[in-house]
């Protein structure tokens, strides 16, 4: 996104879905899109295609489970209550099915090739943030119940498991296995280390040696959201027959979107309409969490000033706190440095999707979701 | 086992670990064992060669790790304390990791080719228990606070997941890693229907038609216990190069040791000797846990008669319930039927392993290791 596109978005609220289907988009239970995409299809068509190119597979993945864990996971997925009903629309967007999907498409492979790489990579998300859920004590998911206070800690650990055993299991049947799963396990392995870095980060000062550095941050971004998006736009593609070169020119442009959404993320948790992001205002900035508007601003304060005081403070910040808090952000610039940030990383995923090499189509839906998804309009 | 030896393991303790160490033992930090194995060996000498064997790439496996999560996983693994500092022997027995090395050796091939397989099936046996310990809230694992316990359930699900990432990655990179991971994969679903299984035996009543039968116990057992214990056999001769037969072979071996193991086990948690066993006294029984030996007896008796109504009552048994209980277990004759069908599963097991395509001398030491383990003498 610009920096101007990201202010647009903390200022002036946007439909969160376009509602309206095109005749780009196939009639759900059909495995094959009736049209072929169209550079001009809106971000939600994009997304929906590829969930519904996707959802039959992940459907049969899952019945393959013990039935209890089916429904522990079909509840998870968004695909069924806790009573075992059926969800009429699934609630998550499914980016990362449709990234997959399109790695596959815009190294000229047929959508189909991409399939596992989006169910493996879907399955994969959904068990992290059922740990996730469970390591943060988070007991909403969604706007439902999550996992473990719907069904349990055990059997939500449980669940987990299962998920991410079907995911490498589904990779584990397609041609070139083994570079396929260690794709997988690589981006699950910075997955990993990007989450214990971000609960070693709430452990460490606000300033001083030991303080959480603007470079540390990215990297934890790029391993915590980037790997996983990186993954599945290169897990499409080398499943689609794609050279080595190729997979890992896309598993970078996965990365940086995922830092650029990361900080877009950060941002909005500041200054966002909470209509758009769906979150309390303020809640990161209360709850002490480093994000990278807040680094910026300690880095450009030596010794971080009345900033790292408020924050170093004992306990949650008030509302007066708060409001003093982000006035001392602002008065840095990290705002606006933090929007730059973005739209460095942002740019950088467009350039390496940028290629002679890669079909013209699916690279121009890319882009159109890349935007939207830093945006957050989709 | 035969059941007068695992009668004898019940009545007359036996020494835990053989002390001697024989010249077949590599001394420690070689790769290779400095002389061939001998059919002679003690069970405790055949797990010592596989440990010693398998550790360097265990370690080496974890060094690659994040480090606090590395840190973590050599706290799970029995090889660092939680302060970091190095444990001098491993309190783990390490029956997978050797499962799997002569897995290999028992089809002709070298100990090495068994190693990956050894390394991936302990990481995940160890993930299993890590998680185990959360969804049952055990605080002690192996005379220590349980990983959840010295570093909090967040971090220890986090490492859970590391370390199965990792088993999966080391598998990844051998030859036909495919189907090898797809082995891997399918033994551990088979591990979370067992565990699932396990998780709703409990909330199911002791009689009538939703009671749990003897034979879903058997099931439930050779998933949960069995399962990872084929897996390492398994996993062992396809990576030495075994055609799929011998491999299937190998599997359904370690499935019938894992369910005698779980019997066993049942068995000694009533009539054993909590020295040799290193678990209260009765503790199943107090606890209302779903047995062998008590599913049994409830089978043998119709409509379960007093037994029965002792175990539906309200709270636990105090200790003159449990000793009418078990007295009344004997006189249904149930623990000769448990005996029995320990000595039955291991039998099977024993019928497998014996082949004239098998290896001669590390098919003994299999032997060895399956009877030791059953009588519970390692």
């Amino acid at each position: 996104m610009s920096p101007t596109a990201l202010r647009r978005a903390t200022s002036a609220p946007t439909s969160a879905t376009p509602p309206t289907a095109t005749g780009a988009v196939a009639s759900a239970g059909t495995a094959t899109p009736a049209v072929p995409a169209s550079p001009l299809t809106s971000a939600g068509d994009v997304l929906r295609r590829c969930r519904e190119l996707t959802a039959p597979a992940l459907v049969e993945a899952i019945e393959g489970l013990h039935p209890w864990v089916a429904e522990m996971a079909g509840y998870a997925l968004g695909l069924r209550e806790a009573d075992g009903t059926r969800v009429e629309h699934a609630s998550g967007k499914g980016v990362r099915q449709a990234l997959a999907v399109l790695g596959a498409e815009v190294v000229r492979g047929p959508a189909r090739a991409g399939v596992p790489a989006a169910v493996a990579v879907e399955l994969v998300h959904t068990f992290s943030l059922l740990h996730d859920d469970i390591m943060d004590g988070d007991a909403l998911r969604r706007g439902r119940p999550s996992l473990w206070k719907a069904y349990g800690t055990g059997p939500a650990v449980l669940a987990g498991d299962a998920l991410f055993a079907l995911g490498v299991e589904t990779i584990a049947v397609t041609p070139h296995a083994g570079s396929a799963i260690r794709q997988l396990t690589t981006a699950f392995g910075d997955l990993v280390s990007g989450q214990a870095d971000d609960l070693l980060f709430a452990e460490r000062p606000w300033t001083g040696p030991r303080a959480v550095g603007v470079g540390e941050y990215v990297t934890m971004a790029e391993r915590k959201t980037g790997a996983l998006l990186g993954c599945a736009l290169a897990l499409g593609a080398r499943l689609a027959g794609a050279p080595d070169r190729t997979v890992a020119r896309l598993d970078r442009a996965g990365r940086h979107l995922g830092v650029a959404f990361q900080i877009a993320d950060d941002v909005l948790g500041i200054w966002g309409d909470p209509n758009i992001t769906g979150k309390p205002v303020h809640g990161d900035l209360r709850q002490g969490k480093k994000t990278l508007p807040i680094l910026a601003a300690l880095d450009a304060a030596p010794g971080g000033g009345e900033l790292a005081e408020l924050l170093a403070g004992a306990g949650a910040l008030d509302a007066a706190g708060v409001r003093r808090a982000v006035a001392l952000v602002e008065a840095t610039g990290a705002r606006t440095r933090a929007e730059h940030a973005a739209h460095h990383h942002l740019t950088e995923a467009r350039t390496l999707l940028t290629s002679p090499h890669l079909a013209p189509g699916p690279a121009a839906e890319l882009n159109t979701l890349l935007g939207a998804l830093s945006e957050r309009t989709v």
